[in-house]
């Protein structure tokens, strides 16, 4: 199999490509970069257009099992291709141009433990990709994204999401009325983060099936969310600090409602 | 007052020395950006070299006022200067110049009820910002930096601590050794965090003083730190999930140690 070595290749340019919104959108895939996320997507088995790698700067033996092994499509670049479109400032060497999945709130499976967590607006892909990979780690059903959103398969989210973009759904719903209809109809539990919150966030009962509701960092909940929540819950602050960051705040309260649903 | 253009002159010359490292270590300052993290420079008191403001660019009433008011030896700047010293994309044309502090273990009060989170070789500025945010506002008394850290007054850092930097004293001590003798010395409850923990970090007893101990995102808790931990706590994780971001790991364990510590 050969090197390719031109920027004008085909395969380079289209990765190229999907590193603005516009041409994620327009081409339905993105890119993944990094040892352990590409062996997420193989393992998970995330539709995979193509596997690049570069013989020149990808050390790990794992990885280059795993390449042998994977039933992908691969293509060895040189190491000043694989620089071109590598994001990084020290690339290990190995990535994925991947299929964008979207999904709908109508294909989510609410069971009665179910736990969501719905980010309104998130302006910043560094904080989606956190908190995706803080559900998952949380035990979260889905990430809901309503309004005006942030890409998950931004460069900077996928890193951030660290592979749990493979295993963990997110919804980009768009209408927060779409979602609150969705939520009414499956009898979910919305329990909204607010700094004027009525009730500590460890003396709220986040009853199953819930949805943890985080508003945007600038702008809070939206009206019609606000109005929509059974309990609006506060993160007591001390000192001068008058917020947490979105990705600190979700941390807190996914690990507070998931061990409140284990007990 | 006239306004700066020259992007030669020495106060430009100067915050653009400083974003790198080196630059502040040799100059003794750093550059803080935006509305919120200037105005907290001023309210709290925080060594100020330079106000720096760009009249076409600050919109802010409260923002102006405060200048007028401010007891600071400000500086105005046009718009393609200010562009210029910006990191950011849409500058909000406030910013400051302001003193590096360096402080040591030993100034730091220990009182019996104090809450300190240690931080092994941190590598990644934003993540140590948010960190710095995040305790501040879950009441702990420092964070202290263990090993070769990334710099808290790194742009990124400043701007992810959204001013708890000027609140919270930050200690970088550099040796693992001397931060035991220190802990040692002033009976700290040492709790470490480990993926390897054998106490579920909810039932840990987080008894004061405590220092709470996270390692780096690659390789965990040093090995003289993890061998001396009191207590060695996990968070477990759902699914295929390995671990949590460093910040969201700290915003979880701070939080459920503010709350022992209280009740």
């Amino acid at each position: 199999m050969s090197v390719v070595t031109s920027f004008q290749n085909p395969i380079v340019k289209r990765i190229r490509a999907v590193a603005s919104r516009k041409g994620r959108e327009r081409e339905g895939c993105f890119w993944a970069e990094g040892i352990h996320i590409t062996m997420e997507a193989l393992e998970t088995g995330w539709p995979m257009e193509r596997l690049v790698w570069c013989p020149d700067l990808l050390t790990s033996e794992v990885a280059r099992e795993s390449i042998q092994r994977a039933n992908a499509d691969a293509v060895m670049v040189s190491r000043s291709v694989f620089r071109k479109i590598s994001g990084r400032e020290n690339p290990a060497g190995i990535g994925a141009l991947l299929a964008t999945k979207h999904r709908s709130l109508g294909a989510l499976d609410v069971e009665s433990g179910a736990f969501f967590v719905v980010l309104d607006r998130v302006g910043d892909p560094g904080n989606l990709g956190t908190v995706i990979r803080t559900v998952a780690s949380a035990g979260g059903d889905a990430v809901i994204l309503v309004g005006a959103s942030t890409d998950p398969f931004d460069p900077r989210s996928v890193r951030a999401a660290m592979g749990s973009l493979f295993t963990l759904p997110v919804v980009a719903e768009g209408r927060a009325d779409g979602f609150l209809d969705w939520a009414r109809k499956n009898g979910l539990n919305l329990v909204g983060s607010s700094s004027k919150g009525n009730v500590h966030y460890r003396e709220a009962e986040y009853r199953r099936p819930v949805a943890l509701m985080l508003g945007s960092e600038q702008h809070g909940l939206d009206d019609t969310l606000a109005r929509a929540v059974g309990t609006s819950v506060h993160i007591p602050m001390a000192g001068r600090a008058s917020s947490l960051n979105l990705s600190a705040a979700a941390a807190v309260l996914a690990f507070t409602a998931s061990s409140a649903g284990t007990r």
